[in-house]
């Protein structure tokens, strides 16, 4: 009897209809945004390939991800597995490429809620860095699901820093295997995805030792799993690493090697290789390998980063039009949330941010394409900028993105604290990724490198450089800026060129700071690595600016490309300008600071930035709508397309295992404590 | 056989001792651990009578949370239960009071995992709104847990604004009865702690209704569960709402009504009270109702808020120099992180921060204390200060404690997002302390409010206001502030006075700029309540810059109490530079924007903060232990004393039931799925 749900009167005043709140928003349209959600997609035939997928995801109850938040870690695996091994087949069966449109339209329609994307990892590893045969031999087996390789890199003890890796893997001429193993607690390789339970086999980074040296990191095929019955093979120490903040889906495993053995053939040999003596050859550098990583860290972008913002900012703003909360005016009703300046405040910079990493995928993207044909065609030029591009976006629109998705999380109140809410399974998935694919700080770190290389270069050309040569992202550092901002009036800082120049000034400014700050401490004697470490907190600081300049610019430059739609192009440049202007006002410091904006400047741009929230108030919901979310992949009480916030919740509430489990702790613990209590009355 | 974990050697590398990297750190004192501890705790026989709970609670397995990150929401609330009876049981033997300080070291030792917080705020409320004869009739009920009773406030459509609440209480004359009433599905009760399984009573939070008329919020006595078999009473819908972010231990629930009766006794009517026939009788106004939030918000600091900030930092701060990533100089061995100055920022302002909160709590309280005294003798002079400063205190410190907290879980990299390290269930529980016991934006207007009022009339009296005569934390408004930060080289920034004054400067600042812009607003037509709208960006920035100005200012006068231990002093003095500094250099802005300082100045300050950070390194370890966290009580696989982290977190891995259940998904799916694509060689 304990805990059950009595009612008397079975009370349904679920509305069938979209909320009155809510349907209002989308009356009086100043865009098409069917067109918008065209845009987004990369064409209106893309936008039908899409739904069509997700339609097909939708139907069938295998894929259904609403009861996530009911299940346990095991369950979560469980469910994940269920779903892959399904889409896996389905997509033979309609004969899609797992590196087609396709997979990413079920991945977006799963909520990224699947197994074996490091299997896929592997895929790639594999394709750069085996020899032919060693691709033609274990790629067909992967590729067909034989056999699940995992790509085990990271160890307990190190992460980022790669040279400091510690499993072994030793050579034996006498017997042509190598000799894989781990020789300390913190070697034991641990977070590789789809490791804990589900691979086969791994793919395995190691110190490669032979002929008495060690040679570095190298990588080594080995079976870790038995293909009879899954147990794990002699001399394997296998499972998984535990419980985590999310990515309960995956089995984010720990692997320890005891001197296992495998044969010669399976270190992977396209650039390197030993011979049957013991030899090590080397045959080339694994340029592409270094490539990868930056491949991975711009596939994140919009894989991960923006879809995430994208839904958070839809759950938050549908939420904050059909919740009525306290009167502006004694007088009137109570009022939408949405229409509070501060709710405004916090969700609008994160809608326009969206909309701004949007756009800066797509360039980064482009850009990226071009590279990478120059680079195979072996000019590779434009590899030290797309590394330091990709590090800094990487670290730039995670760490923005988790912020965003939070203020949105935040801006619900009590309900966003609820987990059928959908927001903090997004804040909580999201934030993993400031440390994975490179931590955020190191990489920060690795565009300041690159930034302050680039300025003395600048520098020590005195103006025989020109700007023209400089890679696109830094020709601001040869730029002849202005030392004033020369704003009057508000209006002025709705000007693209003025803010960019704005930008540009302060990632410049920042940048030479830097480098003035390393060469006065070596100057004075202090060991360079010793003054890098000195200067590194100045050395983000420039990262960020210079990281920031490029989005304002790259969203600037997008938009030009919407010219042809002026009912599009006037929101989108609204969100550009409130891009930018929040970033300035949340950094005026850095404007202020020597004198390139006055304190009335800044007042006017503050102004400027509260006056487009309330121009960008009346097409939030649409905004929100054009990214195109199913209410399956939100997975939201609170922000599905008809706006019935309350019902939801209360609806989904009751299925929680809180309620249908009972209560065991009543008859335990609280009926003979009660009744001790009462018999000594 | 699947996902057995396998070892053919097994290999237990774990140091009994403490991890040497860890030692090192506690060679060399600067200063007297235990002393500080003392201090901290109020007073070495304080210090004792905490490690004599903690011994007495730790020594049982009863109150162990060691399993906490592998249970579900069900086993939580379990478990919570049960600790719960124990303690219950173990203070009524020992005769310890509910409002002593032994229950609070329990919550301490217990992480807070504990049932039947709400029963303690019913409990109060019944002693300041009930009638003397209601406290005699349920105040030893409730004490004696013959019943357990929620405090059924919140409803799903209205959280901060009381005045919405939509649930009813009419009074029917005819029985003399009221009758309760859930007359939408958003004025379901929602949140409650305690009520969606536990409780047998509420108190339920109603508008009344009688004589026609609707009279406003009042308290009504409801029981809600069957004394015999806990099942809900007739017209009582109630449950549990389901999976939140954290919180897993309470059963926040939700609760309809649905005509209930209850006798006219019913309605707490210490200040009201409805006679037989129906009239509406009022005998004064239940100012200590106001005061309760007071009360409430002050003890969320030093309940909540420091303890988890403090936590965060031991975890962390030992976890950075037990790990070693990376070289500073190539030639040399990798180093601890703690000694990368990047880290060093992370993790320092953190510390400072916790030091800085925790002074100004104890400092708070006292003000507090002596104005509830005054209260009670019918001043309420500082009725309204003592609001302004707990709501704006309440804000910013959840604020800042939340990011703290998450910087800290950062800091640890991949680790910090196991559950394992601790981390993130810190972070995931003191977030939703933004939004509970009123919502931070909504705090920091009524703060902005008392603001702009002070300053007003500080304006209107011409001088004739002397500065004495303001509340204390408002001082500044009066002061002849200089206009021009006077600092002219390094070491002046570390000058408290100087801080202090530019702190009051931009505070001052911004509570003019706020009165102007409404004024402004107001002159040119605006309605007042829309105009307070338009500025309530900028008067949250004023409400932010004063409750600042008041943290430094408390923390640089709590030093001077300190100056008689001068080894002491001298560390605490550090933090409270680098506080100060690090608020200054993060918001630069404030501080340059009408000139008060200079850029040049602010590269001094920014010089200033880094050198700190330095000096502060030293003795991190050491300021971590002193705020004397039991193993058991940090629960993190990371942060324990002896500095074992690896080993910890292989050991508590294997314990996770994804390794101890087993693995169904390879019978059910991996083995069909791989054995079929094997088939079609």
């Amino acid at each position: 009897m304990a805990n059950q749900i009595y009612s008397t009167t079975p009370r349904s005043t679920w509305k069938k209809g979209v909320n009155p709140d809510l349907d209002i928003e989308r009356q009086n349209k100043s865009f098409d945004v069917e067109r918008l959600t065209n845009i987004l997609d990369g064409g209106a035939e893309f936008t039908q390939k899409r739904r069509q997928i997700e339609s097909i995801i939708h139907s069938s109850p295998v894929y259904s991800i609403k009861n996530n938040y009911f299940m346990s870690q095991n369950q979560r695996y469980e469910a994940a597995i269920q779903k892959s091994v399904h889409y896996q087949k389905l997509m033979k069966q309609r004969g899609w490429k797992e590196d087609g449109a396709e997979l990413r339209y079920i991945n977006r329609a799963l909520a990224g809620d699947t197994a074996f994307n490091i299997h896929l990892v592997f895929q790639k590893a594999l394709k750069s860095l085996g020899s032919d045969e060693q691709i033609k031999k274990w790629g067909p087996l992967t590729e067909n699901f034989q056999i699940i390789v995992t790509y085990a890199q990271t160890e307990m003890g190190h992460g980022t820093y790669l040279q400091g890796l510690e499993t072994t893997a030793t050579y034996d001429a006498s017997t042509q295997e190598f000799v894989l193993n781990t020789p300390t607690l913190s070697a034991t390789k641990w977070w590789p995805g789809d490791l804990g339970k589900t691979a086969t086999h791994a793919l395995i980074l190691a110190q490669l030792y032979c002929s008495g040296r060690c040679h570095g990191m190298h990588g080594f095929f080995v079976p870790i799993r038995s293909l009879q019955d899954h147990s794990p093979l002699p001399g394997i120490t296998v499972g998984d690493i535990g419980p985590k903040m999310n990515f309960e889906q995956t089995d984010n495993g720990f692997l320890q090697l005891d001197h296992v053995r495998i044969p010669r053939e399976n270190m992977l040999n396209r650039f390197s290789q030993v011979l049957p003596d013991g030899t090590y050859v080397k045959r080339g550098t694994p340029q592409s390998n270094y490539l990868a990583m930056t491949v991975i860290r711009i596939q994140l972008l919009a894989g991960e980063f923006i879809p995430a913002l994208m839904k958070a900012c839809t759950i938050a703003t549908r939420y904050s039009v059909i919740r009525r909360q306290s009167k502006i005016k004694p007088s009137e009703p109570e009022v939408k949330i949405l229409d509070y300046q501060t709710q405004q405040e916090k969700l609008f910079p994160q809608l326009a941010k969206a909309y701004a990493f949007h756009f800066i995928d797509k360039s980064i993207n482009e850009f990226f394409k071009e590279s990478y044909q120059e680079i195979l065609n072996g000019n590779a030029t434009s590899l030290p900028e797309l590394h330091a591009l990709s590090a800094g976006m990487k670290a730039m629109m995670s760490d923005h993105s988790i912020l965003g998705a939070e203020v949105c999380r935040r801006a619900c109140g009590g309900h966003g604290y609820s987990l059928l809410s959908g927001l903090p399974s997004l804040v909580t998935k999201i934030t993993a990724s400031c440390t994975y694919e490179g931590e955020n700080t190191v990489l920060y770190l690795q565009t300041a490198r690159y930034l302050v290389k680039s300025y003395l270069q600048v520098q020590s050309s005195q103006g025989s450089l020109l700007q023209t040569t400089l890679p696109q992202s830094i020709q601001y550092l040869t730029s002849t800026l202005t030392d004033r901002c020369p704003a009057q009036k508000t209006a002025d800082f709705l000007s693209p060129a003025l803010y960019t120049e704005a930008y540009a000034h302060v990632a410049a400014r920042l940048i030479r700071n830097s480098a003035h700050k390393l060469h006065e401490l070596t100057s004075s004697g202090t060991d360079q690595y010793v003054a890098w470490n000195q200067t590194t907190i100045l050395l983000i600081q420039a990262a960020k600016a210079h990281c920031y300049h490029f989005t304002v610019k790259t969203f600037v430059d997008s938009l030009r490309k919407l010219e042809n739609e002026p009912e599009i192009y006037q929101v989108m440049k609204r969100l550009c300008d409130l891009y930018a202007l929040n970033g300035l006002v949340s950094n005026l410091g850095d404007f202020l600071h020597d004198g390139y904006m006055s304190g009335a400047q800044a007042d006017l741009a503050t102004a400027a930035y509260v006056d487009l929230l309330s121009l960008i108030r009346k097409d939030a919901v649409l905004l929100t709508d054009a990214f195109d979310f199913s209410d399956e992949s939100l997975n939201s009480a609170l922000g599905c397309y008809d706006g019935n916030a309350y019902e939801r919740l209360f609806e989904w509430a009751q299925l929680s295992p809180t309620n249908t489990e009972g209560n065991p702790a009543y008859e335990k613990y609280l009926r003979p404590f009660l009744k001790s209590n009462r018999s000594k009355l």
